[in-house]
C-alpha cells in the first residue's frame, strides 16, 4: 500500500493531459514553448521534453520541427443516455465515425450472456468484435452479443452496413434504447493497447450495457473498452460543465 | 506506440480482478487454491502467488494462513442517474457510508467554476474536499464547489452533518438533481493513491458533475475520483447486466 513518488515528467504530462481534457488547449492549438512550460512547472527543459514526448507517444500532441508542439485532439464526448448511437455520437463531436470489424461468430451464449439477454442457457448468440473509430483513430474496442434465433441474419447485415442500428433495423428491430450501462476504469492490457493504439497500462473506460427494443426485450449485450485519454462519457445535459 | 508484453502474473491478476468485478467470486468467497489457479491459467505456482500478492496489495483479497485466500470485497455499485445521493447509494450496496472532510475553504471561483455555477467571475465559492468511505474503506476522493453568496453557512452545516444533502437543506435547498455527469478514466497519482489507499497508477474513474435545485439553478459543482477497482458506476436499471 506504499505509493512511490511520481516522476516529475509524469506529473507534468498528467497536468497537460488535464489541460487538454478541460479544453484549456484545444485541437490545433500550439502548446506553450518548452521554456514557458519549464517556468510554469518549475522544472528544467529536459523534464518538460520528457513529458511532451509522453503526450506525443499517446497521440495527444504532434511535434512539428521548428514550429512547436500542437494539440492533435481533445477527448471525444460520448453521450451514454437512453439513446446511444455510435455514428450519431461521433458526428455530433465533429468527427468522422467508422467501424472496423475484427471478428464475428455464432456460438452458444455463456451463462452471463444468456442471463443478460434473457435466453435459455446455451442458446445461440451472434458475437461481433471490432473497433469504433473517429477520424480513423480508435476510440473503442467493442464486443457485442445478439440473440441469434431472433435475428438469424444479423451478421450479414452488420457486414454490409457496419452500423448496429441499421443491422438491427434490417432484422426488424425498428428502434431500441439503452436499458443500463455499468462503467468501470481499467488499465489497458497489451492486446487492448494494440487495438486502441495506446500503451499498456493506459487508462481505459469499460462499459457493460444492455439495449432493449420498444417492447423491452433485450437485443444487444455489449462490452466496450474506450480509450480513457480520448473519450469522455457524458450523461445528461452537460453544456455547463 | 509499442505495447510491451504483459508479465504473466499481471494478466492473471487482471483476469481474477475481472472475476471479482463480475461476481464470479463474491465477498467472503474462498478463491481456488494456488494449484487450481496454476492449472486454470497454465502457469506455475510462483506466478500465481505473484498475482495473488498483487490482489492482496490492492485490498481485494485477504490471505489467511492455512485457510486460503478470501475475497474481501466486490466493487460497490454506485448509481449516477438524476438523483445521486452518496449515503443512500452506499447503504443500498449493503455498506456503511461515511464522509471524512480533508479541507474546506471559501475563495474566489476560478473561471471554470464560475461558468459551471453560473456566477460572475471571481464570485466567492465554498470548497470542500474529502473522502467518501464505505465500511471505512475509501471509495472516492471528492472536491465540491458551492456558490457562497447563496449559502453563506454551508460549510458550518457540512461540518455538523457531513452530508451534502443535509447541509444544502439547512441552506434552504430542499431538493436537487444531477444535471450532468462527465466520466473519464485516469491513473491514480501518488497523492490520490494515498487518499484512496490504492497504488499509484491504479485505475481511477473521475466524474465532473453539476447539480441544480428544482428551479434549475446550480448548487454544486463536483469533481470525484473513484477507485476503479472498488466502484462501478451504474446508469439505468441494471438488474440484468
Amino acid at each position: 500500500m506504499t505509493a512511490p513518488r511520481t516522476p516529475l515528467w509524469k506529473s507534468i504530462s498528467a497536468a497537460l493531459t488535464d489541460d487538454l481534457g478541460n479544453g484549456r488547449y484545444g485541437p490545433g492549438d500550439k502548446l506553450p514553448t518548452e521554456a514557458e512550460l519549464a517556468s510554469r512547472f518549475g522544472v528544467n527543459r529536459h523534464t518538460v521534453r520528457h513529458a511532451l514526448k509522453d503526450l506525443s507517444d499517446r497521440g495527444l500532441v504532434l511535434s512539428r520541427r521548428g514550429a512547436g508542439v500542437f494539440v492533435t485532439q481533445s477527448p471525444t464526448e460520448y453521450p451514454i443516455g437512453r439513446r446511444v448511437r455510435f455514428h450519431q455520437n461521433v458526428r455530433a463531436a465533429g468527427r468522422l465515425p467508422s467501424r472496423k470489424t475484427l471478428s464475428t461468430e455464432t456460438r452458444a451464449a455463456d451463462p452471463r450472456e444468456a442471463r443478460a439477454l434473457d435466453l435459455p442457457q446455451g442458446a445461440p448468440v451472434h458475437v461481433a468484435e471490432g473497433l469504433s473509430l473517429a477520424d480513423d483513430q480508435p476510440l473503442a474496442h467493442f464486443r457485442s452479443v445478439f440473440p441469434a434465433d431472433r435475428m438469424p441474419d444479423l451478421l450479414v447485415h452488420l457486414a454490409e452496413t457496419s452500423s448496429v442500428t441499421e443491422a438491427l433495423k434490417a432484422c426488424g428491430v425498428t428502434d431500441y434504447t439503452r436499458k443500463s450501462t455499468r462503467v468501470t476504469a481499467k488499465l489497458a492490457t497489451a492486446t487492448q493497447a494494440l487495438h486502441l493504439q495506446c500503451r499498456e497500462g493506459d487508462p481505459v473506460l469499460r462499459t457493460i450495457s444492455l439495449s432493449v427494443d420498444l417492447q423491452g426485450h433485450p437485443v444487444e449485450y455489449g462490452h466496450t473498452w474506450f480509450s480513457g485519454d480520448r473519450v469522455t462519457l457524458t450523461l445528461g445535459d452537460d453544456e455547463d460543465v
